[in-house]
């Protein structure tokens, strides 16, 4: 390992409780294993998760004891590799998978990595993030980006797989019918990633009838904003004027937000899909018997495993997502509490934060 | 059409109104399509749903607005068959699939009929059901029964089929570990479908301590009786108390019962699977959470379709299930409402009702 | 039923014998059921299977024993409807499913029913087929064309169903690469159809050049001429040429062709799909070990089934597939035989016959 | 490591050349990762890729270039386990899986590690197999045995563990009839796995009547021999004389036979599953038409993946299968030439090998 790497200039933003970040000069990690790349992390976007752990200091069961990096989408540039490492080579320009799962456990073998029991993800107690000037992954967790497609993009491959992840979920194919509840950064990738995979019709539904304006421009096929009316009423109203007969043949919700839930699972079709993407509160008012009489399938999506991320790469190298759209701006390391402060006003779709020079 | 059949001689069973039930006679009823199979019924069992319409004249939005025979777990002997029927001849002993679907409808042509928009089900209004002397079927919906198959055990094929279709939503493979919520016909069948489709391990929930003494007769591995504590505090004990170590891999409610189905959520393993099978509340409180991130599959089950009966006729016909076992006791035609009184009261695992002679 | 279609005016195209066709008037077929729907038959492409029967009168165990009308890949206007149609009227333009299935099977019920034991299909001995003035049909196989697509598109629908259903055979999915040899109409359309359900790259093989220079017009990525040599050397080249490292995640066999389908096999990636959708000779040597060590999943494709004519009318509807530059020409009813000759000379790509006016 | 096993006392069965056999004291292997575990082997089987490679040096493309230790049906018992191994201690006894995926790659993580690029499986060139003292495995790839499981039966599960994965790729379940061609070890526990999987009849078949007879006391229902007539004419004769009908839902080649092949697909029902399981010549002549037209599903089935270990641990530890019969004498570690001898003669089921004291 060159020398230069060996000094406290890892610079980094870390949460060290309610409310409570710092930059910190941390040890330069080292990559320890033969497949470990270690990365100079060029843009890191801001995800929800980052900024409830920077509000409330935890996520569930997550708590935040010790001071963690915060951050987990980014793209980077190879600065060294292990000695087993092939695939990759010094300046490499790479998206970064931020998830390593221990490989040898039941789920991890049956290709369910991101079930993982004993996962490192990256900003999840009690490991650090990617919000500092290098972080180490091992090779198969970076996807080389083609000349065409900048570090930016690269970036934002983390909640485009999120998104893969979803509508895979879904089980969308071609032909069907699609409701994406919540027009945030999640629920638009969804929708397009389900045009993507063949869907013939994807209708955004928010409260927030600017989010449903940018989602026509990000390609969805139509809008609906919900009344304050019964979720039965709202579903019947989205079916009518949407031309869904009996219900779409899928829902995804990416909202969080229970009146989403309730009006999505009457919104599908018997024998349809409903996913769950969005987080929100633990426990909900939930129409169980439309669910069970309409035998849909309803699945939870977290995270993203395999494919995922490769699939990101493809949509967006191909030309068929165009993320770049997304990125309300992009500021400088320093500026990163203001960056998280925009997410949490929700002033932009989608803030990078570039790496520490 | 044989002369003898041509007469009111059709003595039925006949709900109409809340609580009000009488006997009638009858057209009898005449095969019309070249594959129609005249039957006279033999044995009824009786399912909880007629006990709902005898006692509510509805189930949610199916009403008893007309008079309408109750049951639909039958078997029966064939009288006369129609033009085109090679499968069956006269005499043939059969067990009868009570819901015929439209064969047309996009559901029906991609082999989900049980989800077809136009069904017409026995005792389900506006259809008549199987509580009477004589009934028409088409041939593909009677299964005839092996000689050493009893048309008792033939009535018993419905709530069969039912824990069939439920164990398939579930997905139970070989070495599968299955939590069955509600020790009831169909939570029973269940267990024992599991078992056969070779689930290792398959534990019976409910509160009722002699029915889990009889699922214990009936083949399950273990019993759990929940506690009045939280549902996760009851799911952590089971899953402690049966070696589930991160949860079993799947659950079934055949219950309808709130705190069943939010323990089920709570016991089953990242990435496992939940079948709400149980009819109970329209909207219950329901760990959205959970569900979400443990990525589960959650499937809703409806009747049942495409080879259920087929298994169910296996199951019974290779020894594998012993439905038998599930006869509390047999009565007359004449006996009709003391069957149903005795369902009502919990007094009987399932009560059959001779056909009229 | 109107009286003008009482009458022996329904000149139709028939095949008497091996390369004896002959125009002959014949009974205006009569809609018997309350579903049937009965067409004027508008448009009508060729099939490689027509020009088969033409020059053999036989495929397979199907003989043409006595006269039959051929062709089956035709649209409509609806003349006259049944008493319980409801989707369709007097006017409306369709698409024709020209095979209907018995609907009782077990296969018919599972939703297969391309592969029902009692298919009657339009064109395959003892069924007439569609080059006839007048055809019946039930409803649910008729497929309403929009305003904006043709009769010309809509009978282009027929092959384009054989192209989704291969295509969903092979799993293709996102991200996919796909080999398909044979550019005919069927494997052209296979190529389109792969690109509409999200293959990243579509290889089209064949040794006719002008057949490759038309389906790189169609939207294939690229493609490939095998050489006189073996097909393991072939695949290498195959692999070598197009960057597909250890192999194409699937390979579509449109061509029957012995030396397509070995090479296809050794195309193929571990764990990849092979389908094998053209029509060739019954027996050919095949590299069962290296299907057996990389594990491929290796699929026959049979017509069309549950959603598949559907998926064909979204494609083009939606603009997915521009079915339209398929057709070389179009001819009118009286110059059938030399459409004929013209598609068994391999001078166009798809011919269509103009129904009797 | 304790210095008792720092010597070169490890005694293997090393092959060094066409038929050219040798005892050998080679370094005691050192378990170099955390996650490793040491074991003394003390049961192995004789398979017959082991006699192959002593007989011919090679199968396919892996040749035997270096000396090489056979052997890979094995259980042993552990001696140390590395700094992070928690669910074994010394003295556990262990069915040991003998091939060692990457655990980076796509096929690993997608969860098909059987068709890992970079395998590192027991008596395949380069690597070493387990006819040895000592072996070294990570402890994932170790299954502990109940203490009422002999060592015996573990060193069964390796073939119990390619008949699981077999007739997962057959996609068995309850109901369905199987044909199973070949009645040697693997075949004989396909048709075991089968009906633990539910199938209602499982027909084994084969050339050798004696075999055919020990299979009916292995469990199946009912057996066939061919005779010298066409494949189509065996197939018809199968289907008639055991009921099937139009065909079996699933059959397996456990021969590699280019006459049970082609028989096995004639056998096979519309829409069945074939799957090859034994190994044979690299191409035979194949009924590829029928395989088309029956819309048949064929895979290929290579060693076996996530579960299929533990499922052979579950299905002998249930007592579902009985893999003790299987064994036709156990030879000490000194008459290991011998024991290769009597499987090569065919004298022998399944012969194991002791290991060295």
């Amino acid at each position: 390992m060159a020398s230069e790497t060996q000094t406290r200039e890892n610079n980094s933003f870390v949460l060290r409780g309610i409310k409570d970040v710092f930059f910190e000069d941390r040890p330069v990690p080292k990559p320890s294993q033969p497949h470990d790349v270690l990365l100079q992390v060029n843009f890191t976007g801001i995800c929800g998760s980052d900024v409830h752990y920077w509000q409330e200091g935890r996520i569930g069961h997550y708590v935040v004891n010790d001071p963690m990096v915060l951050g987990h989408e980014s793209a980077g540039t190879v600065l060294e590799v292990g000695s087993e490492v092939k695939s990759l080579k010094k300046g490499d320009r790479v998206a970064m998978e931020p998830g390593v799962p221990c490989r040898r456990c039941v789920r991890c073998k049956e290709g369910k990595y991101n079930l993982c029991f004993d996962m490192a993800f990256a900003a999840t107690p009690p490991y650090d993030g990617t919000l500092a000037k290098y972080y180490v992954l091992p090779d198969d967790f970076c996807y080389k980006l083609p000349d065409h497609v900048t570090l930016e993009e690269g970036a934002l491959f983390e909640p485009l797989a999120v998104g893969v992840h979803i509508t895979k979920q879904a089980n969308i194919k071609q032909g069907d019918t699609v409701v994406v509840f919540g027009a945030g950064p999640v629920g638009l990738l969804c929708g397009a990633v389900a045009r993507a995979f063949g869907a013939k019709k994807v209708i955004a539904v928010d409260i927030n009838t600017e989010r449903l304006e940018f989602a026509t421009s990000f390609g969805v096929d139509a809008t609906f904003v919900p009344s304050k009316v019964s979720a039965q009423e709202n579903a019947q109203r989205l079916k009518d004027e949407h031309g869904l007969g009996q219900g779409a043949d899928a829902a995804i919700d990416a909202s969080g937000a229970e009146p989403s839930v309730q009006t999505a699972i009457h919104a599908v079709r018997n024998g349809g899909t409903y996913v769950q993407g969005g987080m929100g509160r633990d426990e909900i008012t939930f129409p169980i018997m439309a669910a069970c009489t309409k035998e849909l399938t309803i699945r939870g999506s977290f995270r993203y495993a395999s494919g995922d991320y490769q699939d990101a790469l493809d949509l967006v190298s191909n030309g068929k997502i165009d993320v770049k759209k997304l990125i309300s701006r992009t500021v400088g390391f320093d500026e990163a509490v203001h960056a998280f402060e925009d997410v949490k006003a929700g002033k932009a779709i989608k803030v990078l934060i570039e790496g520490p020079k």
